[in-house]
């Protein structure tokens, strides 16, 4: 077996493992990364990207920045319809400035994935087997088969952040973690297809036939979902069936602007929350999608990710550089605390949002009033504004 | 059978039938009001007392102010503590100059009660078998029992002010209502003793063990109450008991201020979430409690039934002195969409500060971070403070 020594061992070459380790690099801290798939398959994932602002500043921390400020959307704020009224939340207004950046997290990753070649940071990918030990000790390693050769990682610390299915987690006990989880009884059907988006901002469309969201990724190209039943297959929707669905749950004079065109990718997403707590075990930290797992409306996904990496690299910062470990101590509270308002941010947006088969009459009828409730209050839709914008780190 | 006509027949004299009443009889409508039970048993009810300021106004102008205006406590705030923990909600900070005053419901009945005696209008207490008949027509009557007399009364309007358990809406046809429920866990037990309260300002105590609230009704008398289990017999809560437990439940600097003292008056109350729609069947118009029911939790009962009196009455003034029935027309919609507005935040207070028996650990951790988030958010703060002093009419 190959032994090779680094001081982090970063599992996973998302954007919250490039994150890091781009970060860590920048001061001088060795890292290596680890990912299952290819290079070409990572950049082939389709996700969400809407960045709040203290991502954003991380991604220019990282140097990865560039692209995202030149190419970026800038998006003051979006729309909610209900049925056919038309509701704008004014996002800038409303939080006395803020706003958020569409951008694919596609892009990001391989924005950071170019910042890593220019600066020399290993990456390996195709890595079969990784698996992290002894991370209870203060020797840690990770083993992994990299190019049929057993490679072993000898490291300071251990970054899990290998999203929900990853290694990182599952080497941990069962009966050291507490997790939390919400199962929505529905899915997202999306497309991406090459047409111009019916808006220059995005659209959330709460209507009685179920939720559906006006998305973009760029000015000629337009992401939709509609929400869809949790045993849909995909061959049951075709392009036609989807775009008539779509325009049905929104306003006359929206559904009339909406471009149609074959889509490019199309897929069904089922929606989940969930916790892992803690997110530190040892010398194993676990970031983003490797502990917590939140449904897609309100795109904290990426976000949260991006902010557990803030909270570990301050840590990792103070402890090699200032042999501090304070911060790194309360890695796992101060991330958690943040997790939550998100995961709870985005449990209230998708519960006002969607249509709940067999909800109680009484249940829907408090969400309609939510919804009802919140549009018409300065108050509420301040705190709508702030949660989606993103709270402080 | 004697036959009375009058111009609107109210069936209920508590807070609700005594002040439509009144506004009505000021404007020299004749009403007659019929109340079940005997007037010392309308004032021996104990019920909440913390009165929107839109209440208040309703009050004053029904000429039924003077005692709640010089006897009345004003509030400008409460507390709610969370653990150890201790924060104020500044209502007046908040709102813009908004505030609570509080006052006994048992106090604003015998001050309408007063009034009404003093400007002549007329009430039947002791009546038995009160039966609305013929609100689908244009010639509604109410028949009952006066005195072992039987008694009808031919009128032009009938308001149900009979509460949750009255006769009007069972009057109305099971498939004309829709009705929409939640029975929540527990109960409140609470007590009345005459001991100075612990604060000048309520205290709303989300607690491991439970719910408390610190309430009071003067300077002298003090009304507390503590979450206990649905099942629970009065005759196992002796005084020492309630005491004990409630200390438990709030930070310690506040548990020791507590002065205990014997109870006069000690209840369980169940807690209910209940709406019926619509408000109105053709000529019989539901009021307050007859059409939906919320938990005390941030004392919205009262002020919805004065807010349905509001919109009732705008409607009735409009007919009889206008000859136009578009306000009238509107009751039921105007009314429901403040209803629902606090029966949601009722529920909401309700969820958040509660501890429930068998909730799911993702949704017992959503409410945690609710209450977190809220206490943490200038805009979420700003939100619960709004709604807590009441939404406009």
């Amino acid at each position: 077996m190959r032994t090779v020594s680094t001081q982090v061992c970063i599992i996973g070459a998302g954007p919250s493992g490039l994150l890091l380790g781009q970060l860590l690099h920048d001061i001088g801290i060795e890292t290596v990364i680890l990912e299952r798939v290819s290079l070409d398959h990572v950049l082939s994932r389709v996700r969400a990207g809407v960045i709040e602002q203290g991502a954003k500043r991380m991604l220019e921390a990282a140097g990865a920045g560039a692209r995202m400020n030149a190419q970026g959307l800038v998006h003051d704020g979006f729309a909610i319809t209900r049925e056919s009224e038309h509701h704008r939340i004014d996002l800038n207004g409303l939080t006395g400035g803020k706003y958020v950046t569409v951008y694919g997290q596609t892009e990001i990753t391989r924005d950071l994935v170019d910042r890593r070649a220019d600066t020399g940071g290993l990456t390996h990918y195709e890595v079969d087997a990784v698996e992290p030990h002894d991370f209870d000790s203060d020797h840690p390693y990770v083993t992994c088969r990299i190019g049929g050769e057993e490679t072993r990682f000898d490291c300071q610390f251990i970054a899990g952040c290998d999203g929900f299915h990853g290694a990182s987690r599952r080497s941990v006990p069962e009966k050291a973690i507490r997790s939390f989880e919400k199962v929505y009884p529905f899915g997202w059907l999306g497309i991406l297809a090459d047409v111009p988006p019916v808006s220059h901002e995005l659209i959330y469309a709460s209507h009685s036939r179920g939720f559906a969201l006006c998305s973009m990724r760029s000015r000629t190209r337009s992401r939709y979902y509609i929400q869809c039943n949790a045993g849909d297959s995909i061959d049951a929707w075709s392009d036609d069936r989807f775009w008539t669905e779509l325009r049905r749950r929104l306003p006359a004079d929206i559904a009339e602007r909406v471009t149609t065109g074959p889509s490019f990718e199309k897929s069904i997403a089922p929606l989940r929350s969930f916790v892992a707590e803690p997110m530190r075990f040892g010398r194993l930290f676990l970031v983003g999608d490797a502990a917590h797992i939140v449904p897609p409306t309100g795109a904290k996904g990426l976000n949260l990710a991006v902010s557990d990496v803030h909270y570990l690299f301050e840590g990792l910062r103070s402890h090699f550089l200032e042999r501090d470990d304070h911060v790194l101590d309360a890695y796992s509270e101060r991330a958690l605390a943040r997790v939550w308002k998100a995961v709870r941010f985005s449990w209230w947006m998708t519960t006002m949002l969607h249509r709940f088969p067999d909800q109680a009459p009484f249940e829907a009828r408090i969400v309609e009033t939510e919804l009802a409730y919140t549009l018409g209050s300065e108050a509420a839709k301040t705190a709508l504004a702030e949660n989606y914008v993103g709270l402080p780190y």
